[in-house]
């Protein structure tokens, strides 16, 4: 499983607060206990706009690769902030452009930078259209997005498709579309990888790491190989160590049992 | 979702104890608690052969029925056994057999009675040839039985199909080629129950009740509506709401958001 590690996210108000402080300590400590946890990139969302998201973007990239040698995932929908990110970037590790969407404006501004960037991809099936309305509509949006960027010249492997998940508490048949979605996209491109940002699908509900857990046992038996989450989450960890087994990528068990004996399944 | 309490089984040494001993009270106990815990159906399984078989599980329906209204699964692979348990069932609601086979001999001697018994059954995916080796077997297997019974009179409504679940430890495919069995039986006949004896897919690793959650989510988004379980495990019931939410079949969310007021979803 391929964890984007979420939680350097300025929209949170205490992550909003260390990057206005310059709070190294703060910032620097959860892209380690990140790391530490299992994520395989760092996402760094700068929550502002204009000219203080290109600057904070840069001050995120620099503390957190001053602790961990774990790529980054650049996390703006601005292209400018996506540019200096790369200027800023000194790591050898391949980072993540997150994202890029299927609307055509920011998709004719992005390509070109994006595909030459030699970067990882996570590709929102969000068109302009707005949010997708079923499965199909998933498909389509995601299959027209890997085609895309296959089109100019990204490895089907550098390509995580996010079939967009929304809210179960408005949409009970979300949970559903997206799975079939996930399967659907799973068979037609065997070689893309399948990302989600996992806790949209509990949002407003009670007990939301419950249904996280549940969605993420559900993704990975549909062929989801990673995801946009809290890697600090121990319980989800674990969740994602038994799906593994259960979903075969995990001969005679072995990740499972050595994770048992690390005292990492432990609920 | 249609939930067999598992708990009274003379296979355990703490149950065998109990039918030895005619102790009322402790099988009492065990069956009004799984009733409570939101238990369809009991399952009474002596675990004994023979004369004793048919005094033990007479004992236990008669034990069971006087303090719960909740239907008798009878788990029993002797038809006199069974046609005991029958003579002896008093409750008015429908009661379960656990179950048939497609082994030919055994199914020929029980068709006609299972049948005629007006009861629900679970028909298990096992063959002449043992054990299924892939989802292609299982489905074989499956439809198979499922024609014979309604072949028989039996209504579809009443076919509790087993995909048949093989511990992970020993096939680390098994939990793929279940799944796509579920989806596969449920896409061809919509109306039959699909169950599955959960806690197989956990025998002989660690963290037991991690791994059957995990299955249990997976195959509620596959399209199992029941399971043979232990309904005392309350981590085990949150994550079935949770799956029953994500799955669609919760509209608005109202059971899981009642069982979270409730504090069942408490983990």
């Amino acid at each position: 499983m391929i964890i984007i590690g979420e939680l350097i996210n300025g929209t949170r108000k205490k992550i909003a607060k260390a990057i206005a402080d310059r709070d190294e300590a703060c910032i620097g400590d959860l892209a380690k206990r990140q790391a530490e946890a299992g994520a395989s990139f760092i996402d760094c969302n700068p929550g502002t706009v204009g000219e203080d998201e290109i600057r904070d973007i840069q001050w995120l990239i620099e503390t957190v690769q001053a602790v961990t040698d774990v790529p980054i995932s650049f996390d703006t929908p601005n292209s400018v902030a996506l540019q200096a990110a790369f200027g800023a970037y000194e790591n050898a590790a391949t980072p993540m452009i997150n994202s890029i969407t299927a609307e055509q404006e920011r998709l004719d501004e992005m390509l070109e930078f994006v595909a030459q960037s030699g970067a990882n991809i996570v590709a929102l099936a969000l068109s302009d259209a707005g949010m997708p309305a079923s499965a199909d509509d998933r498909v389509e949006t995601s299959l027209r997005l890997i085609d895309t960027l296959t089109g100019a010249g990204v490895a089907l492997d550098r390509i995580f498709v996010d079939p967009v998940i929304a809210p179960l508490s408005t949409d009970a048949t979300c949970g559903c579309a997206v799975l079939e979605a996930v399967r659907t996209i799973r068979q037609q491109r065997p070689e893309v990888h399948i990302t989600c940002g996992l806790s949209n699908m509990s949002y407003g509900l009670p007990e939301r790491k419950l249904l996280n857990r549940v969605f993420v046992a559900q993704g990975i038996a549909a062929g989801m190989d990673s995801a946009i989450m809290d890697p600090l989450d121990a319980q989800m960890m674990a969740t994602i160590c038994a799906a593994e087994a259960v979903a075969g990528r995990d001969e005679w068990c072995m990740n499972y049992i050595q994770a048992s004996r690390d005292g990492k399944l432990t609920q």
